[in-house]
C-alpha cells in the first residue's frame, strides 16, 4: 500500500458533487424540496440514465448485472484483482429526500472524478454500485439486490418481487432497459458506503464524520392483548379486563427495555391498533408491533427475555390473554476492523471531528458485509430527519464524507507504484 | 295509600309477559339471536304497533305525542289526577339484544295486564310509556325524546335530527304514522323505568334486583399529545419525544383516577388513534378519548384536577406537547328518595335479594328525574352483557323486577277506595 495518502491534494471537489446532486435531485423532484423516485419508474431510468452518462464521461466502464445493479468501473493498474466497490442507492422513498442513497452514489462518482483529476493510478481496479430497489417502498422487502449479491435471496426471488400493481422487479428491469447479464455477486476486495446518518447524534454533538463500526441487530414482534370488551359505564374499574390498560404497560415496559440497555438499545412501539375503538367501550382487543434494535445478540437475547416476561406480567395482573409473534430477526453485525481503521485513519489525516457509530437503520453495506470486507462513513443530516421531503444536509458535510471516502479506498485500493 | 300491597296476589304472570318478550323480539330478529330494531324505521312501526295493539286489548287508551312517545293508559278512579308513568323504549342498537328498552315497556303492559286480572284500581291513573330514538344509533343524540320532554332540548331540535341519509325524526314519524298531536311534557305523579342492568355487578353477587339510587355523571374529554416523528432506528432513546409513550402512561393515570375513586368512579380510554402508525417510526403524534364518571359531581370535579395534573407531569417530563378538550359534562342524577323507598319496600316485601346501585348508563329515566319523581329497578343480565346479540336475562329475573314494578306503581299511585 502507500504511505504518502495524506497529502493536501488529496480533496475532492465539493462543488463539483453538490452541482451533481442538485442535479439529481431535479428528476423526481416534489414541491416541498424532496425527491419521489420509486425504483424501476420512468424517473428511477433517468436517474440511472444520468448516472451513467456522467460515469462513461469520467471513463469509467459500465456494467449491470441480473438485479439491475449498476456497476461504474474506474480500471487499476492490475485490473485483474479485485475491485474496492462503492455505492449505494438511487431509489427513494415517495416522500424521500436528496441525499438518502444518492449521496452514497454521486459521492463515488466524486471520488472517481478526483482520481482522474490528480491523475492517481489504483493498483486495484474502483467501482461505483448503484443498488436496485434498496428502498423497499415500490418492492418489498428492502435492500433486496445486495440481499441477492450477498446470497441471502436467490435471484429467482429477487427478480419475482411485485408491486401493488403486480409487475415484477425482472418485468419493469427489461421496461426500462436495465435487466442486465452478468451475475449478481463477484469477489470485493473492500466495499465502502457513505450515508447519512438520518438520526439526530452527530448535528447534536456537533461532529462531522460518523466512524460506523457496527449496524444494529433487529427484533420485531406483533403482540395481540384480548380482554373483555364492555361498557364504560355499568362495568366497574375491579371487574374490567381493558385490553389497553395492558397494552399502555406494554407500551411503558418497551420504554424502559430500552433505557435499561443504553445507550445502544432503541425499543419502540410504533404502531398500536385498538378494538373496537368507541369512546365509552372499554377495549377488548389491542394489536401492536415493537422494534428492538442493539449492535449486540446478547443483549437482543436479554431485551427479548425482559419483553416476554414483562408482558406475562403486565397481561396476568389484568387477566388479559397474549399472542406474542416474532415477525423479523435480523443479526447484529460488526464491519470489517480494516476498513473501520482506513475510515477512522482518512478522517484524523483530515482533522475533521468524529466519532464511532452503530448504524440504527439497515443499508446495503448490511448484506454486504456477509461477503466482503465492509464499513460505512456517515455524516450529519439537519435536525436527524430522513425518509421525508425536508430532509437535508450541509455541502459542508457531504464534502468532508466524501473526502474520506476517496482516502478510505484509496487506503484499500492502493496507489499503482 | 294503602297498607295491603303486600299480598300473596299480588305478583305478575311471568309466562305471559316472557311470551309479549319473545313475540316482540321476533321483529327485527337477528341470526344470532339479538334485534336490530332501529328508531322510525318499519321494523320500529312494527314493533310500536305490537305494543299499541296489546295495550287496547287491556283496555288502555292511547295517546302519541309529537316526538312520537306513546303513552298507554289504565284509567284510574280520579282520572283528573297526575298519572304515575313507567316506560322504556323499543328502539335497538344495530346489534342489540332482547330486553335492552323492551323490558321496561312490556314490563309495565304486564302491570296493566296484572292490575286487570286482579281488577285492581287504582286513585291516580297509570300510563306505560314507549320514548322515541333512546338509542340513539339511528339519530344522535340519545335519549332525545325524554330530553325534550323535560326540556333539555326543545321539540324543534327534536325533530329536525336527521339520520346519516339526512332523514329527520319527523319526517319518519310521519312516515310510520307516529307523528301525534299531544304536547310534549306534561305533569307526572312519579315514574320508574325497569331495566337490565347492563353491568356484572348483581349476576355477580347473586342479586335479584338492583335498587337504584343514582345515576353517574360523566366527563368525557379529547386528548392530542404531540410528540416528535422520527426514526424508530437511528434515533436514541433519550432524544426521543415519543407522544405513544405520554399517551400510554395517560390510559394508566386514567386508570389509576379510576381506581383511587371506587368503587363508583369509573374511568376509561376507549378510543386512540396513533400517527404514523408505522412499525418502524417513532409516533409523533396520538388523539385519545376519556371518558369519567361518578354519582357525586365533587369527586368528577376531583377526577378532573388529578387528570390535568397527571396529563402536565407525563408530557412535561417527557418534553411532550398536549392538547386537552372537554367535550361533554352531564351532571351526576340521585333519584327521588320516596320512589327508591317505593322500590325497596316492595323488594323487600317480595323477598328478592337486593342492593342499591348507581346506573353507569344513562336512561330516559335520568331525563324524567329533572321533572317528575323518578326511579328505577335493575335485574341482572347474563355475564353483564349489553348492546351485543348474545345479550340476555333469565325469566325469574325478568318476572321479579315486573313483579317490583307492580308494588312500586300501586304505591305511587294508591289503591282506590
Amino acid at each position: 500500500m502507500d504511505g504518502n495518502l495524506a497529502g493536501s491534494n488529496l480533496r475532492i471537489n465539493g462543488d463539483r458533487l453538490w452541482e451533481s446532486l442538485m442535479e439529481m435531485a431535479k428528476i423526481g423532484a416534489t414541491e416541498k424540496g424532496g425527491n419521489c423516485r420509486l425504483a424501476l419508474t420512468d424517473l428511477d431510468k433517468d436517474g440511472r440514465d444520468l448516472f451513467v452518462r456522467w460515469c462513461k464521461e469520467a471513463g469509467c466502464t459500465i456494467r449491470v448485472d441480473k438485479m439491475g445493479n449498476i456497476y461504474a468501473r474506474r480500471a487499476g493498474k492490475n485490473d485483474s484483482l479485485a475491485p474496492v466497490m462503492t455505492g449505494s442507492h438511487l431509489d427513494t422513498q415517495p416522500t424521500g429526500g436528496r441525499f438518502d442513497g444518492v449521496l452514497g452514489v454521486l459521492a463515488g462518482l466524486e471520488v472517481v472524478r478526483t482520481l482522474n483529476d490528480l491523475n492517481y493510478e489504483t493498483e486495484r481496479p474502483v467501482e461505483v454500485l448503484v443498488w436496485t430497489n434498496e428502498e423497499g417502498s415500490r418492492f418489498a422487502p428492502a435492500m433486496i439486490s445486495s440481499g441477492v449479491f450477498a446470497g441471502a435471496y436467490d435471484l429467482e426471488f429477487g427478480l419475482s418481487r411485485k408491486d401493488q400493481e403486480g409487475k415484477t422487479i425482472g418485468e419493469e428491469l427489461q421496461r426500462i432497459g436495465y435487466a442486465g447479464e452478468d451475475p449478481v455477486g463477484k469477489e470485493v476486495h473492500a466495499f465502502f458506503e457513505l450515508h447519512i446518518e438520518q438520526g439526530p447524534i452527530l448535528e447534536a454533538e456537533e461532529k462531522t464524520i460518523g466512524v460506523v463500526t457496527d449496524a444494529q441487530g433487529q427484533r420485531w414482534y406483533e403482540v395481540t392483548i384480548t380482554g373483555q370488551e364492555s361498557h364504560a359505564g355499568p362495568t366497574p374499574m375491579n371487574r374490567r379486563r381493558d385490553a389497553l390498560l395492558g397494552a399502555s404497560r406494554i407500551v411503558d415496559l418497551v420504554n424502559r427495555i430500552g433505557l435499561e440497555h443504553a445507550p445502544y438499545a432503541c425499543a419502540t412501539v410504533g404502531m398500536l391498533n385498538v378494538y373496537p375503538n368507541s369512546r365509552n367501550v372499554i377495549p377488548g382487543q389491542v394489536f401492536l408491533t415493537i422494534d428492538f434494535r442493539h449492535p449486540e445478540d446478547d443483549v437482543l437475547t436479554e431485551m427479548d427475555r425482559k419483553l416476554r416476561a414483562g408482558i406475562d406480567e403486565i397481561t396476568g395482573k389484568i387477566g388479559l390473554e397474549q399472542a406474542v409473534e416474532d415477525i423479523f430477526y435480523y443479526k447484529p453485525i460488526h464491519f470489517d476492523e480494516d476498513c473501520i481503521a482506513a475510515v477512522r485513519a482518512a478522517t484524523e489525516e483530515l482533522g475533521y471531528s468524529h466519532r464511532d457509530m452503530v448504524s440504527g437503520a439497515g443499508h446495503d453495506a448490511c448484506y454486504m458485509s456477509k461477503v466482503a470486507p465492509t464499513s460505512m462513513v456517515f455524516v450529519p443530516c439537519i435536525d436527524g430527519i430522513s425518509h421525508n421531503e425536508v430532509e437535508d444536509a450541509k455541502p459542508e458535510w457531504v464534502s468532508a464524507g466524501t473526502d474520506v471516502l476517496l482516502r478510505a479506498m484509496i487506503q484499500r485500493a492502493g496507489k499503482a507504484d
